[in-house]
This record gives C-alpha cells, sequence and structure tokens, in this order.
C-alpha cells in the first residue's frame, strides 16, 4: 500500500477502504507521509467526498490514533453536548449543571479555543481558582461523585483530528462536511460518551454557513451515531447575531451565572431548554418534548442547577466568592459605549464581524500561543428586532488596550444592520433531528 | 491577495488571473506559503484543469522565478530540442551535432536524471574529462565558435519548476498536462531559445501514457509557444520499447558514437531524422520533410556529423581518445546474458520494467544524493518483431553487483512478451505537431 495509490483512488471517485483509511491516518499522525500528499488526499475527498462507509472507518482510524477514556464503570449513559462555535456560545457551561442536576451523569471533556474568542475551558479558567487539568481518575471520581466535571483535553485524544484540523484550515478546507463529521465522532470515540447532543451552528461566524448544510452534517451524524453505538441527535442554531449578550471569557461567565439564577437572555434560554430537552429524549427516551423542556426548566427555577454549577465549580478548586458575586470578577480598564449611527429595526447583528472585533480586543488568541485577555470583550445592549435612534448605546467594547477603542467602535457600529421593515420574531433553533 | 482564496477560486472552477498565478508561484518558490497549500492548488488544477491564459501566466511567472539566459547576441534561431523522457533515449546527444553541424547554432542547457537512468549530463560526463559545468561566457564562446555546446544547468533557472516538479511527483501529479505544459515552456523561456522541438515520449516507461493525451500536450505546447514567442514543433514518439539496444550512461555512449560512424539502431536512426528534419522545417521555413531529412541523413553519412561531436566533446575537455575507440570505455565487471524462457516474436519489451532493472543495476539515482554507476545497464540483443527461440540471448545484464544479477535476469525475462501472431513494424515516430 502507498499513499500516492491512495490519492490517486479517491481522485478518481474510488471508495477507500479500511485499511487503506487507517493506512493514510496512522502514516499521517506519525509524520510518515507529507503534509503535501495529505493536503492533495482532502481535496479530493473535498471534491469526490466520502461514502458512509469511509465515514465511519475513518471515524474510528481517527479515534484510534491515540489516547482514549474509559468511563464505562460509571455509568451507561454517559451524555455529551458539543457544539461546532458560534460567537457568545456559552450554553455548554449552563446545560451541564442543568443536566447534572437531574441526575444524569456529566464528563465532559472540552477544550480551549483558537478561534475569534475562548473555548469552554477557556471560559471557566476565568473564575479564580478553576482547575480544568486534574488528573482522570480525579475526574472519573468526582463524576461518580457530584454527577459532573468538565476538564480540559489535556490527553492525546484522537490526535490525527488535531492534526488534521490544523492542515484543513491551511488549505480552506474546514467546511468538508464529511471530514467535519468524521472528526466530530472521533473525538466522541475517544472520550467515551454515549449520548451525545450536537449543536450546529449556522450562518455567520461559523464555518457551516447555510441551513441545508446543517441539515445534511446533523442527518449524517445521527447515521453516523447508529453505526458507532452511539445515540446521537442534532440541533440547528442559527447565528444571525451573536448568542446572549455578552462575548469574552469574564464577560460571559457573568451571563452564565446570571442565567443560571434565573436571569437568562430569551435566545439562550431557547437553545439551552431545546438542547436540555433533546438530552432527556435520547436519555430516558421519553419522546414528549414538552414534558422534557418543562424538567430543564424546574431545575434552572428551583436553583438546583444553579447548585450543581457550584459544586462544579468549588470541587475543581473554583472560588465561590466569584459565583456568588459575579460582578467582583476583574473588569476591563475601559469600558466604552458603541452608539447606533442610525435608526431603525435591528435585522442582524453580524456575528463575523462581532467575533473579529472580540478577538482584536484580546477575547480571542491572535495564535496559538498568545493568552486570553479574560476581561476583554463586548457587550451587547441590543439584538436583533429591537428598534433603535441614532446615538443610542447598542453595545459596550472592554479592552485594557486604549489605542483599539476608535477601530472596534467603527467596526462595531458596522455589524448592525438596520431595516425600516418589521422583523419577525425568529427561533434560534431552527431545527432538531434525532 | 491572500492563497486561500486562490485555492477556492480554483476549486469552483475559477479562471486565476495573471496576478493570482505571480502571487502563488512568487511565495511558493520563496516558501512563504505552505506546501499543504500548493498541493491543494495542484490537486484543484488537476481536477478542473487550467485555461490557455492561465498556462501562459503560469510558465512566465515560472520563467521569472529564478535567472534568465540571453542568448540573443548569438543568433535569433537559437535551437532547443527537449525530450519528455523515454527508457534508452539518447537522440539529444546525437542529434545536436547534427543540427550544429548544418551550421545552425546549438545552445542546450541539459540536466542530470533523476528518473531510472542518466539525463543527458550525466552520460556525457562517461566520456572521461568532459567538463558540462563551465562557465555561461564560455558556453557562449563555444557556441558562437563551434556552433554548439551542451552543459548542465547550475545557474537558479526557473526554480520554480523545479520546486512545483518535486511537490508533484509526491502528490502523484506529474501527469497533470496544463502544469507539465507550463513547467516545459517556463524551462524554454529562462534558458532563451527561439526555436523548439519537443519530442514527448508516450507509453510505458513515460508519465504519459496515452497517445491521445500526448497529441493534447503536442497542440498545446505549439499554441503556447505562438503566445510566448517561439516557434515550437512537437514528435509523438512511442516508448514501446526502449529506444536503441542500450541503457546505462557507457553503455548509452557507445551507441552514440557508433551511432554517429554509421552504425544507427534502425528506430533510433528513424526518430533523429524525423525529429532533426524537423527542426530544419522550423529554422528554415522549408516544410518539404523529404528534403530536410536527406539533409540530416546526409551528415550522418558524410562523418561531418561525427566531426562536430568530436569538437563538442574536446572544447569541453573530453578526451578524443575514447570517442575514438569507446571500446576502451571501462566495463561492468560482470557481462550476463538473459535468455528467452519461451519462443515466438517479440511484441512488447516493457520500458518500465527494463528501467527499473537498470536503475536496480546501478545506471540511476536511487535517491537525489547518490551517484550513477556509469558502466551498469542492460544492452537489449533483440527488439519488437524479432523471432526468439526459447534459451536463445535476448539482452545482457552489465553490473559490478554480482548479488543482483538473479534478481535482474528473472525480472528481465518479465520484461520481454512474445507472441504467436505476427507482429507488424509500427513506426516509432507517431505523429508530427507543428
Amino acid at each position: 500500500m502507498d499513499i500516492k495509490t491512495i490519492i490517486q483512488k479517491k481522485r478518481k471517485k474510488g471508495e477507500l477502504n479500511r485499511d487503506e483509511i487507517r493506512y493514510f491516518v496512522g502514516k499521517f499522525t506519525r509524520g510518515e507521509i507529507e503534509e503535501s500528499q495529505a493536503a492533495a488526499l482532502m481535496s479530493y475527498i473535498y471534491i469526490n467526498g466520502l461514502t458512509e462507509d469511509e465515514i465511519v472507518n475513518l471515524s474510528l482510524a481517527m479515534a484510534e490514533s491515540g489516547d482514549k477514556i474509559d468511563l464505562s464503570g460509571i455509568s451507561e449513559n454517559i451524555v455529551d453536548k458539543h457544539s461546532t462555535g458560534g460567537v457568545g456560545d456559552k450554553v455548554t457551561i449552563i446545560l451541564l449543571p442543568v443536566i447534572a442536576a437531574l441526575g444524569i451523569p456529566v464528563a465532559k471533556i472540552s477544550s480551549r479555543g483558537y478561534g475569534v474568542t475562548g473555548g469552554t475551558i477557556d471560559k471557566l479558567e476565568a473564575i479564580p481558582g478553576y482547575d480544568p487539568e486534574i488528573s482522570i481518575e480525579e475526574f472519573k471520581e468526582l463524576v461518580k461523585n457530584n454527577g459532573i466535571s468538565i476538564i480540559n483535553q489535556t490527553l492525546n485524544l484522537a490526535p490525527a483530528e488535531g492534526k488534521m484540523y490544523k492542515l484543513r484550515n491551511q488549505i480552506a478546507c474546514t467546511d468538508s462536511l464529511p471530514i467535519i463529521a468524521a472528526s466530530l465522532m472521533s473525538l466522541k470515540l475517544a472520550t467515551g460518551s454515549t449520548k451525545i447532543v450536537f449543536d450546529i451552528c449556522c450562518g455567520n461566524g461559523t464555518y457551516i454557513k447555510t441551513r441545508e448544510d446543517a441539515r445534511r452534517l446533523a442527518k449524517l451524524l445521527v447515521r453516523l451515531g447508529k453505526r458507532l453505538d452511539k445515540k446521537v441527535a442534532c440541533t440547528i442554531t442559527s447565528m444571525d447575531e451573536p448568542l446572549g449578550y455578552s462575548i469574552g471569557n469574564i464577560l460571559e461567565m457573568q451571563e452564565v451565572i446570571n442565567s443560571l439564577q434565573g436571569r437568562m437572555p430569551e435566545d439562550l434560554g431557547e437553545v439551552v431548554v431545546t438542547l436540555g430537552g433533546l438530552i432527556l429524549n435520547i436519555v430516558t427516551e421519553n419522546k414528549n418534548r414538552e414534558e422534557n423542556e418543562q424538567k430543564i426548566k424546574e431545575v434552572l427555577r428551583n436553583g438546583q442547577a444553579f447548585e450543581k454549577f457550584k459544586t462544579m465549580i468549588s470541587s475543581q478548586y473554583g472560588s465561590l466568592e466569584y459565583v456568588e458575586h459575579p460582578e467582583k470578577l476583574k473588569s476591563a480598564k475601559y469600558i466604552m459605549p458603541v452608539y447606533a449611527i442610525d435608526s431603525g429595526t435591528i435585522e442582524r447583528i453580524d456575528a463575523d464581524i462581532v467575533g473579529s472585533i472580540a478577538r482584536y480586543l484580546g477575547a480571542g488568541r491572535m495564535n496559538n500561543e498568545k493568552e486570553i485577555n479574560n476581561t476583554a470583550g463586548i457587550v451587547l445592549n441590543k439584538k436583533i428586532g429591537d428598534n433603535v435612534t441614532s446615538g443610542e448605546i447598542v453595545a459596550y467594547i472592554h479592552t485594557d488596550d486604549e489605542s483599539k477603542i476608535s477601530g472596534a467602535t467603527q467596526n462595531l457600529q458596522d455589524a448592525f444592520k438596520l431595516t425600516n421593515k418589521k422583523i419577525p420574531i425568529k427561533p434560534r433553533v431552527l431545527d432538531i433531528i434525532v
């Protein structure tokens, strides 16, 4: 077997067999084939696609490229919730304590963010003391005792996936649906979860641009789940504007805590409740959506979710003082209002632009080495459907760097698209696919 | 401008403009884009092709990526003959002295061979003393005074071409016709020749497998010549068997000298005379093929071509003793006959297999660092159309390494395809495209 033959086969629209896929993934992970060869294969896959058999084999091969976590001793229902990522998306941190509060074990292996803003782990670390890098034994112990733990991916889980993502990013191939599907499944195969809800964010500021593509990916993931012995369901969430009001590690954690204390922004609440209901659906087999969603709302209302969140934070050495008083978390040096330059109804808040500004202000990594500034970010003051008059405050910029205020302000103003027409209220969750 | 946008454009079958192509070639040559990115672009070009405008711009950009040689002071007819390469192809070394003997200046910049056997420069170096790396000034002087010189490409001519070939080889993309065409033209643009005959070898042991592909490439090269102000003509030569009888540096040089002394193998003679006639056609504008070919035969017969060859060798410090007595050139330690294992008429002598065995015996580089063993190689004793009986000698293996004899013998026997049918005599030159 050799890589050139494999490249040629895919170029001619051939179907790669299990051995060919394992050969490629193994050699690629160990650096035994050239980056150029992997890039050529990815490019032909982009054009000619992958069959479902190929995706299954690719998922398995990538999962087998590194370590695996065995959680089978804890429960047969190990829930995972995975978002493909949108600007202002802090759903995971709100939703998982909700699920745990309902007695369903949550063992979440998450990661830092290398896009425009921080990832779940970066956000959690904004709580002073919180340690996302406890040992796997401690992690399992916490899941057993508290029903919840969220840790950083420090093991060598599916290293092929990370390496391939880096390559795909170089060659503008991050939006290949079959490769996205295989990558997602490989991570889930490595982390041992059995019930998975994927939240597929589509629109601006995400790498899945259309609802149609999101639906295709969702259906594919559900089918792959069946073949790989995982129960999978998906939501499709629109990203016509950032989720909630806050973007940036500390600002988002403050919104998380407010949400768990009963002050959840409407759009965020819709996503949290819908996804929570869907998790109950696949774990308990109760298909009554209203009943499931009522249970989610109940633990949010009665404070049990917030209690679970506090347990989770404190058992990983996070300071509860800041959870009880999130206003004590450090604040940026400059908090500058951004004014509307026109009047009208907000039709769209370009999440792509908002994300880029957030990164520019320090809320995201400019490169893999750089640290995030936890205090930096943006807080929206208006959302889609709100009426604004010229000169009204539409957002606030949080930054330590005075020189960035003027540029960020102008760009942020451009992100707000106004209209004179009436804007119908559109749901955030566009589809549920089980 | 950025490379990802260029990759995406070609993926969507877009036409790259001059600036985009120059951007890519420049960045690639300077190592400022990733190999993976160049590989992705090459792959999409493989699938979606290039327009003639794109090929012209790619040729120019590659030619401009390094040094250029100015030969305009010597003559407006600077002839170049370029073969895409076949096993046993020593046409250049026979033909160029023929052309020079007819008073047409030959300034040939050639190269070593990194395929299965040596290149023109490697073969010439088999003559003790011959120096292919004289200065450009000396080279021009020799062309002016003697009408001929062949030197090695030591300048930095079209470095993008070499770098791109290496990459294309990694990703099984050496057979992309538009890229082959652009690569060939870029080299000719950099070396200053004005009248070019390309000999496109097709069949086994070459990277252009079908006569149809060869015709497409030939027509493309002729059209590109018109746009790039070069007079271009092409021959298409079949490679159903090696050209001539000998493969390996010294063995081929002995065949070259014998040919120039009037003992030229029939198939080799056909190619030399046809290509020579074609060069006269494009240089003198005389379209009468028979007249042109008669002139070629005449200087071969009357010894003027051999005299020119001797001048060329001696003026670059090669020893004429070995030219007058080629049998004095060093010989391999073992010369072993290979016997037919069956009886019949030879239908094909697989040039791919013969080439691989030649390399295995030491007649080609196993990697870029290794030196060629000048004495190693193969001499055929039979050619297509010959009848053989089991046990008859069909070839000789020349090697210094006794351990390789047995394996090489068996493989060489497999290269001979016998039949019971009558084999019609087929010409080597399949097409002439002007």
